[in-house]
C-alpha cells in the first residue's frame, strides 16, 4: 500500500482546497495520507525563496483570490479568508491528533473553521470548537497544544520537512515523486493509478 | 468576436507550454490572440515581488524542472532548457512580427528554439535562424529588432502590461478576467467557452 505524504499549512488557501480531494484520491487507489502540517513560511525561506509573501504583493494577491474562487466554486466549497495569519497553534495541533488517529477529522474540521468560516487559526476558542465538532475533547486539545512536547515535535516535522525539500504547500510525495498544488492532484492521481493496478 | 490578450515571455517555459494550446483553444471559440511579450522579471518588480527567482531556490526549481517533464510529456513536446536567460531580444522581435501580421508563427518558431532546442535568447543567429524558418525575412529581422523605435514600443508593452497588473507569465486576459498559468487554460477555457455560445 502506498503512503502519500501530505504536506500542508493551515494557512494555506490552496492546502485547503486540496483537502477536500486528497481523502477520496487516496481511498479510491487504496492509499494512506500521512499529514504534514509546516510552518509554510519558514519552509520558503529555508528553500531560499526570501521575497515577499504573495498578500505583500498587490495584483498577485488579487488576482490569487480570484482564482481561489474559481476552485471553491468549482470544488462546490466555501471560501472566507481567515481573520489572522499565525497558523502555527493550528499546526501543532494536528500531532496531537495523530496520536489519537483522528488526523484527517482533525484536518477537516479546522480547515472548515478556517477557511470555511474565517476563523482566526491562531484563536484558541475557534480550534477547541472546531475539534470538539470533530468529536474530540476540547480541554485534552487545549492542554496539549501548547505543551513542550508539541512544540518539539512540530519543530522536528518542520525539520525533517525542509531536509527534504519541501518548499512550499500542498506538497505530496509518493515514494520520491513530488507534486505541488492543488492543481497537480490530477498528475499525483495519475501516478498513483499507473502503480495501483 | 472575443480577444485573448496573452502575455509571455520567452523565457518562460510554462509559456512555451502555453503556446501550443492556446491558438487552438482561441480557434475553436472563435476568439482571436493578441500576443504581448514581456520582460518578466520587471513584471515581477513592479508588482512588488522581489524575491529571488525560481532558478535561485533549489528545491524548488528541482521541482519546477521535474513538474515541466511532466507537462511536456502529456503535450508531446520536446523540452531543452535555454543556455542563457536574457530574452528581451526575443521578446521585442515579437513586436516586428506583429507590424507582419505574423506574430503566431514568430511565437511558434522562437520558442521551438529556445525551449525546444535549448537555444539561447539573446543569440541574434538563434533567433534569425528561427525567423527565417517561419518564412519571414531575416535581415529584415536583424535590422528592426535592435532599432530604438522597436526599444520604444517594447518599454510601452512593458508599460501597459504593469499598468494592467500582470505580474507574472503566461497570464491570458478576456474582457477584465485573468488566468495566470499554463495549469489555467482550463479556466480560461470554460469562461470562453461559455461566454460564446
Amino acid at each position: 500500500m502506498k503512503t502519500i505524504d501530505f504536506y500542508l499549512d493551515f494557512i494555506s488557501p490552496f492546502a485547503y482546497l486540496a483537502s477536500f480531494r486528497l481523502p477520496e484520491l487516496a481511498r479510491k487507489y487504496g492509499a494512506s495520507i500521512a499529514y504534514h502540517a509546516i510552518d509554510l513560511t519558514a519552509a520558503k525561506r529555508a528553500a531560499g525563496n526570501t521575497g515577499p509573501a504573495n498578500r505583500e504583493i498587490p495584483p498577485k494577491i488579487k488576482y490569487l483570490m480570484a482564482d481561489l474562487r474559481r476552485w471553491a466554486k468549482r470544488y462546490g466549497v466555501p471560501l472566507a479568508p481567515p481573520s489572522g495569519f499565525d497558523s502555527n497553534l493550528a499546526n501543532r495541533g494536528l500531532l496531537w491528533a495523530r496520536e489519537k488517529g483522528r488526523e484527517e477529522a482533525y484536518v477537516r474540521a479546522v480547515y472548515d473553521a478556517i477557511w470555511g468560516r474565517g476563523g482566526d487559526p491562531a484563536d484558541l476558542r475557534v480550534l477547541r470548537s472546531a475539534v470538539e465538532a470533530a468529536g474530540l475533547p476540547g480541554d485534552e486539545f487545549e492542554k496539549a497544544v501548547n505543551s513542550g512536547e508539541l512544540k518539539a515535535s512540530y519543530e522536528e516535522v518542520n525539520r525533517q520537512a525542509q531536509a527534504r525539500g519541501v518548499f512550499g504547500v500542498p506538497i505530496y510525495i509518493v515514494d520520491d515523486e513530488m507534486f505541488w498544488g492543488n492543481d497537480r492532484l490530477d498528475f499525483l492521481e495519475e501516478y498513483v493509478r499507473e502503480r495501483s493496478r
